[in-house]
């Protein structure tokens, strides 16, 4: 597959994706007459025609590989979304990191107020659970209970809030490159690896399947991270719709600090082609995970 | 059944919930060897040893009355409980009401810092989900899969978070009784109908009994409203263990300022013997939750 022609599915499957998660979060929250007009009003502005998709996105490629309806998978895409999104807005907090922008908008806590924040985040995070226990995901309750163990797992402290709440004390600590990595699998791993498993869940995936498929989410997810700092060293801000070099100013260890620019760079490829070889019993069916581990590495923002 | 009778064993069933889900709390949230063991310090603070437990109770007191296990019942009461101790978290928060003290002691962003604060929240709102899909709670994934639905739309925004967005709303305008009840209905009496709804899932009620159920929580829901807010006019601080007299200072419609103290004293201890008068069909079994609706408007803190 060239480099061009994988762009182009990529390309493909990314302007569907973000198309299917608008129009579903557009139906999931409609705006009600009452004085929780607001509330309803930050959730669909921190869900809706932002963010790259990329946990739905590997969600749904993963489930269509064994047949999973484009509806089902779609919509539990929007559970892992809304737990992506409520992440996002209450990282951005001033108590947190204290961000003005994302995705090239002001954050949510400044568009709306502090308050509102806190309470579209805890609404994003119910939804997201609300979502999974929708017949429409499965009609399997196996399935759905599995979902969800799957998710409420890679959130909690066992997980992404695990990870940011080591984030935090890497401020204070000196962390070393074995205590980063951990930490970068809880803060970003655990979502991503979430979205490859839920997507084998719902297509019933046998054990075997499930090792070579989060062997390659472990990967990508470490690649990501490694992306992610790359970018706050030497990203551009106008493209990340961000602010950056935020690591480096709170004196916190990153893979790029630790490792170096050219090291941590090869260290990122080297781990995307290591997750497309883990994809090497699938024929062309795995070509949107593949181009979305080569994307990972390579991407501006 | 005389008023001395009903206090022990209203007495009796508090102390008993109260040891069990402390117990259950220290299991669920060992201290892991790692920088991730101040969130789990403060998940412990925000969830052993305070709390008067009445969701908890609510839960567990219906479904022994159709004979669910206690061990599976008390679990499930913990993933309520959970949901309830991240909302006082993330509501004490500065952003949010601002208070200082909760259950008699610094609030937990107090006690520890607000970044902690949100991410124990967070951590503890995904905690009440990873315990739902536990086999533990229930071996069929049809009940699990209720209960995860019940819990999550109680706590979202149809449900805690709505009622607690129109609450910040309410400082702005001039909510007359039925929209006050509305608010109250979503942020307080949402999560004590789920506790009861959660119990009668478990206890695989018919839809007929759930309906009574389900009339008696409406009531208690309401008459704890309106005693929560004759305690916020007339309680004492040191027996409530938190600030009192915030609603009158941040200029609040409530129960009590929309309809006068005694008039709300009366429509509290009305609602309590509604709330009795939809269980007419239980026997002695359903004692508990007798009691529990009378102590509702009783209480002191």
């Amino acid at each position: 597959m060239g480099l061009v022609l994988a762009n182009d599915i990529l390309a493909r499957a990314l302007e569907r994706i973000q198309r299917e998660v608008d129009a579903r979060f557009d139906g999931l929250l409609p705006v009600p007459d009452d004085a929780r007009a607001r509330l309803i009003e930050a959730m669909r502005y921190a869900t809706i025609g932002g963010g790259k998709r990329v946990r739905p996105l590997l969600l749904t490629a993963t489930a269509e590989m064994y047949g999973v309806s484009r509806g089902c998978a779609v919509l539990a895409g929007c559970a892992v979304e809304s737990i992506h999104a409520y992440s996002l807005i209450h990282d951005d907090l001033p108590c947190m990191d204290n961000d003005d922008m994302r995705h090239g908008k002001p954050t949510l806590h400044k568009a709306f107020d502090e308050a509102t924040a806190v309470l579209a985040g805890d609404s994003l995070h119910a939804l997201a659970f609300e979502i999974l226990s929708m017949p429409e995901v499965s009609t399997d309750p196996y399935v759905r209970s599995d979902l969800v163990l799957a998710l409420a797992a890679a959130s909690g402290a066992s997980g992404m809030a695990g990870g940011q709440m080591m984030d935090i004390v890497a401020e204070e600590q000196e962390f070393d490159l074995h205590t980063v990595t951990r930490l970068q699998q809880l803060k970003t791993g655990a979502l991503l690896a979430a979205s490859v498993e839920m997507g084998a869940i719902l297509g019933r995936v046998s054990e075997e399947g499930r090792g070579h498929l989060r062997a390659y989410a472990r990967d990508i997810g470490l690649a990501f991270q490694i992306a992610d700092d790359l970018l706050d060293t030497s990203g551009d801000e106008a493209k990340a719709g961000k602010a950056l070099r935020k690591d480096a100013d709170a004196g916190k260890a990153t893979f790029v600090s630790l490792m170096g620019e050219e090291k941590a760079r090869d260290q990122a490829y080297a781990l995307s082609e290591q997750a497309v070889g883990h994809l090497s019993q699938h024929g062309e069916e795995a070509d949107v995970l593949r181009a979305l581990a080569r994307f990972i590495v390579e991407r501006d923002r």
